[in-house]
Formats: structure tokens, sequence, C-alpha cells
């Protein structure tokens, strides 16, 4: 028995995180055993890496130890939060995976996708998600909404032309593979986005 | 102008630091300049990362996390203090770098040379050490030197059989390319070792 693995991804603002209790709930109600979790995070190893990617070391960090660092809480998230989940024929919903590598570090930092892709080869073997949505809104929007929140970290602060680059990275990868992502049109009101949401998770059920 | 680039590497309690100042003194007097540092470390970001590194997180680390942490905190040192360092002419003397990679986490973890090698293609380019300084002791007896330390940490409370693997993989590594490599009988008394480190980095000037 395995369960279903999907991801969450979008720029910042898009409305992740508003669309996880949706979704949680209407699997829960299926039946479903669900797990939530997020990248970079989900295990203690994760998380604490996830404090060094969003702190300030007073130099800009390297392109590559961005990446390099992502790929390491991923490879203890897949081994000690993801894969067992999915072992036990649990649905997990994660923000964020590695079409953000691709999207953040492999275009809109410039390291290109085949270093992203030798890394995904090397820590997730075989493993990819089974389903993507893909939260697309234009990016001023976005970052109006995070403005809004008052908080911001690294990447919130990147600049308008940084944040077009990481939309247009995730409109190639869900162009380039359509049975595997999902758009949802998150510039939509919330409950126009839920409805979606409902339709697309409704379809996987 | 280029400066020199020599790491120093071996099993723990191999004598490593203790050569450190000898060879600071030995390069100053010649009228080099001389930047020590270690890894993982060297820079803020990548001690950060030697912080995640050396505690404990509950679980055993998956060894490619640990890979990945030290090429990331490897790509930080290389921008941001080795590369520099050398472009100024000075002589670079690094506690470790990447062959304690292929020592420690290709070996002795078992990820393998391969993997090893294609993170230090994507991390270092062309660059390498001109000169790599290998400690070599018996295992027992660095375990015994650091025993008596009093502290210890993840990597010294490992097996004999893993540093056992370590050294095996130091002594093929050093095999395999005598124009780079040196060996340093660290069983020796002090400053036995000393003289010779004193011979090995008389030979560079």
């Amino acid at each position: 028995m395995s369960g279903r693995f999907i991801t969450l991804e979008g720029t910042e603002g898009a409305g992740k995180s508003s669309a996880v209790p949706v979704i949680r709930e209407m699997l829960e109600q299926a039946g479903q055993s669900v797990v939530v979790t997020r990248e970079p995070g989900g295990t203690p190893l994760a998380e604490a890496i996830r404090g060094v990617l969003l702190a300030d070391h007073g130099e800009p960090m390297p392109a590559m130890s961005e990446l390099l660092l992502m790929f390491a809480a991923r490879a203890s998230h897949l081994r000690d939060c993801i894969e067992p989940a999915l072992a036990t024929g649990a649905w997990v919903i994660c923000d964020r995976f590695t079409d953000a590598s691709y999207a953040y570090q492999g275009t809109a930092r410039g390291l290109g996708a085949d270093a992203v892709a030798t890394l995904e080869r090397l820590v997730q073997g075989e493993r990819r998600p089974d389903r993507v949505l893909w939260f697309d809104l234009p990016v001023e929007v976005g970052i109006g909404r995070v403005d809004g929140r008052g908080v911001s970290n690294r990447f919130d602060r990147e600049q308008q032309a940084f944040h077009e680059q990481v939309r247009q990275a995730y409109a190639a990868r869900a162009g380039a593979d359509p049975d595997r992502y999902r758009r949802v049109d998150a510039a939509a009101p919330s409950d126009a986005v839920a409805a979606q949401v409902r339709q697309l998770i409704g379809a996987m059920l």
C-alpha cells in the first residue's frame, strides 16, 4: 500500500498555506490519513537547515550553498518523514518540494536545471510527486500580499524580476508535464481558490 | 599571482592541529602571507553549517545530508575565504577538505566516490589542493589521543571499523596521486612529526 504525494508550489503570497486545511479536511472526510509537511523542513535536522537558509550570515549566500542546503534538508525529509508516511498509505501534502529548487535556485539564481537534476537523482532516486498543484498569480499581487503580512525572509525580499523568473520557471515545468501538474488560479477570490483545490483533489479520490 | 593551497588530512587525533603553527611559522619566516582555515567552516555561513553537522538532531543524520552539508559549507568557504586568499598570493592552510568527503562520506558512510566526485565538480570546478599532507597513524592510536581530550563529537564516536575505512580511503587516494599527496608518519613523536612537516613544506618553497 502506498499513499499519494502531493506538493504545493508557487511564488510568495500565492495562498498555498490557506489551501492546506481545505485539502486535509477533504481527504480526512474521504477516510484517508494525511501528513502535512513543508520544505525546507519537516524533520528536526531539516528545520535546523531551514534556520541556516533563512538567516542572514553577513555575506550573500552562494547560490550553490543554497541549493545544496535545500537538498540536504530534503534527504532527511524524505527518509524520516515522507517515505515512511507514504509507506503506511498516507497522503503526504508538502508545501514546496523540488520544483521550487528548479524555479528558485535553478532558474532565478541561475544555477541551471542540470545542477538541480543531478542532485534530484542523487537524493530522490526515482521519487517524484504524484501531483503538483501550482498556485499561479501575477508577481505584483503576491508581493502585495506578503507585504501585508509585515514579516519577510531572505527570499521575500528579492526583487520583482527574481519572482518573475520563478513564476516563468513554474509555468515552463507545468507546461512540460501536464499529467503531473495542475494550475490553480491563485489570483481568484479565496473561496474560488478553495473550490478549485477541492475539484483538483476530488479528481484524485 | 596565485598562492598555494595546502590541505591537512587524516583520521581523528592524527596531529593536524599541532602542525598548523609549525607550517605558519615556516611560511611567514619565508616572507609568505598565510591564511589558516578549516572545514567544515571558515566563513560565518560554513560555521553555521558546521554547527548543524556536529549537533545531535535525534535521528541519525542521513549520509547524503551529511555530504551535501559538507559541500554547501565548502561552496561558501571557497568563494568567500579560499579563492580570495589565493588570489592575493597567500598560502592557504586548510584543516580538512574534499579528501575528507571521499574518505568519510564516500567510503566510510558508503555513498561511493561517484557521488562525491559529482559534487566536487559542481562546487569546485577545477579547483584542487596543490598539496595534501596526509597525517597517517594506526586508528587505535588516534582514538586513544581523542579519548584523552575528554571531548568528542558525532564523528569521534564512530566505531573503530569506521575509522579504519577512513584510513584506507586516504591511503588509496594518496597512493593514486603521489604528485599531490605526501604521507606524514603521525605515529612518530611530536618533534619528529614537526620535522617531517618542515621538510615537506620546505620542499615547496
